[in-house]
């Protein structure tokens, strides 16, 4: 029997909501890898691409797997057997980044901090000190387990000033926060669709420095995967008509990946941004009138990414099925050390609009009102309308 | 600028034509990977692919990334730094097997057949004796760039006999022709959804053998790829309500996986298998009366892919671009040692039809009197109609 998902809102560390015009892009007739018209549509969407990154990298394209295959494929073209990395860890995507290290036979030095915490610049200058071998730097820019924005700028000036590369996990920051790659000047930065770029999930956008593009050239070692070895990929998503086959694109997602970078090109990078910052300022301050607390400090919060202090006594599953079922709401549970801890509230890409706002302060509120929280009802609605009437 | 594919009809050897049940359920709302609607999605997919595969295995999924990465999923999981792997080769896709073998730092001992001709058991039985230490045998089903089938449930049992487990590639089988995991005894097997199950590109069904997972599970070091560790991704796609992050699962395109493989058990896979062997009969009928000839032998022959050898003094290239100018018809085109000698029409899963018989018949006509090639007008379609009306 064919199915017929239900029709969500989705307020979760992502997916996100999709644009309407992503999903009829999605449906439009298949057509080959090859067809001259997909070359085409490759060219643009890798110049979309650089926009969003800003980045001139001509080493910028959509991976044919989910973000979680981009970091596998930062680490496995540039990380050799023997090299030392250089990790950060303030949530579970840089212990995962330590993951692949180990399995291409590399050494991680760890940087921890706590979760809800940004990466500390005088430990990662530390650790590069007691670490005078190491080949790269490799951070999250925004922790999609705590809702942390890390100093990326400052951190991968860091690693150039000694000498190392440096690799950038974005998947929730591209289109919601700054990302200026060439600004950076990071070497391997990947990302995700499903975030803020309000596309279906399994894409992952990547970009390489032309520095790790030669690192990349002269390996003394085959890259461990075949499918993720960007010395073959380049071959089909590189320059001119002649494009090699490697493997069949998911021609359908690019539609959609086009679509969306589309939609932000015309909303403009710098008016996402601000969208993101005014609907989290709104959300935060309805939060706040029900006595809900943000666990990150301000200067470290993701505006797209909101990591909610559940209240004492509150059987949180409880209440996000309550959500899921009156309310077709979907917000995310935490994740990793914050599980049961905190709750994640994505506003990220199309799901960043004022009604999605309203709809979650309000299902929130009869959320606690149900599990006997001592509440005014509909303050939290005037509370974020007090910020959008600001303008 | 929003991209507007122009409509074709895809006769190469992948993608196919996608049914519009397919599109339309590929456009449905996107829901969280997580929510109790998709993991009972899940469930009915994996049922339904092991339907297709013909297997009871627990191990059966859909891998969030094309075809070349489930042959990968196939060899980092199965196989460790120094196994010995006897790798059967009569075409590009062996040769990529080949690849897999040694970047995992593995042995591969090639069995090689012309391309064009099927594996040839003498040859494997020879190989398996003068290495009794390999591991596993691993060889293509349904091969690609020659369409060739050749015959696993002998090769699987030769295997069997010896203790060698099996990796089998059945990207372009699978719905085409008979795939019978169980029967075969195959240890690990992998498709793709672009070809006969006519879905979009971008996804892998997977199938291991109960002696798989042990041996996946009781292995000495790591799986070398975090992303296609078996031991992880069961996790999610495992039994049970509980599921355990992995990555964000590629939600919309298993929506149509499951109308793909939902439209493949409606029609029965025995059914599909007589449609796939009928049209091609036609079309074989309708380019012989054009003097065009199959290169491989029938008993090898793929009815879903068809390797037909271009006359002497055709300009190939320039025939495939009037069939995609003209009739919006896309066949392919040869692919190493058989570039430039063969032309590859497929009459997979959707785009396996009698209108489809009948308008790549009409196209190649016109084509080759463009060419001065000396036919008469409708003989071809003639033909065809003869097939088809012998029911």
């Amino acid at each position: 029997m064919s199915f017929h998902p239900p029709q969500r809102t989705l307020m979760g560390p992502g997916p996100s909501d999709i644009n309407p015009r992503v999903s009829q892009a999605l449906a439009r007739p298949t057509i080959g890898h090859l067809d001259p018209a997909f070359i085409g549509l490759m060219d643009e969407t890798k110049t979309l691409l650089q926009y969003a990154f800003r980045t001139k990298n001509e080493l910028t394209l959509p991976l044919s797997a989910p973000g979680s295959a981009g970091m596998e494929a930062c680490f496995v073209n540039l990380i050799e057997p023997k090299d030392t990395v250089i990790v950060c860890a303030n949530g579970v995507f840089g212990l995962r980044m330590k993951e692949n290290v180990e399995r291409i036979g590399a050494t991680a030095v760890m940087v921890h901090d706590d979760w809800g915490n940004s990466i500390s610049l005088e430990k990662v200058s530390d650790a590069i000190k007691q670490h005078p071998d190491a080949k790269a730097l490799a951070l999250v820019h925004a922790e999609t387990s705590t809702g942390v924005k890390s100093d990326v700028a400052g951190l991968c000036s860091l690693a150039k000033e000694n000498g190392l590369l440096t690799i950038v996990d974005t998947v929730t920051g591209l289109g919601g926060i700054e990302v200026s790659v060439d600004e950076w000047g990071a070497d391997a930065v990947y990302s995700g669709t499903q975030k803020c770029l309000s596309c279906v999930p399994g894409i992952s956008p990547l970009t390489f420095s032309p520095q790790a593009q030669e690192v990349i050239s002269n390996r003394k070692t085959p890259v461990q995967s075949w499918f993720l070895d960007m010395n073959l990929i380049m071959g089909y998503w590189g320059q001119g008509t002649q494009r090699s086959y490697h493997h069949t694109a998911p021609v359908n997602a690019i539609y959609a990946l086009h679509e969306s970078l589309t939609i932000l090109k015309e909303e403009g990078l710098e008016n996402s941004w601000a969208r993101h910052q005014h609907n989290h300022n709104a959300l935060r301050a309805g939060l706040q009138s029900m006595g809900l607390n943000l666990v990150v400090d301000e200067q470290d919060r993701l505006p797209q990414l909101n990591a909610v202090a559940i209240p004492q006594g509150i059987d949180e599953a409880a209440l996000r099925k309550q959500l899921l079922n009156d309310y077709h709401l979907e917000i995310g549970a935490g994740l990793g050390e914050l599980a049961g801890k905190v709750w994640r509230i994505g506003l990220m890409g199309y799901s960043s609009r004022p009604e999605n706002v309203r709809l979650c302060l309000s299902a929130l509120e009869a959320g606690l009102l149900a599990q006997n929280v001592k509440l005014d009802t509909g303050e939290a609605i005037k509370a974020a309308n007090g910020v959008y009437n600001q303008g």
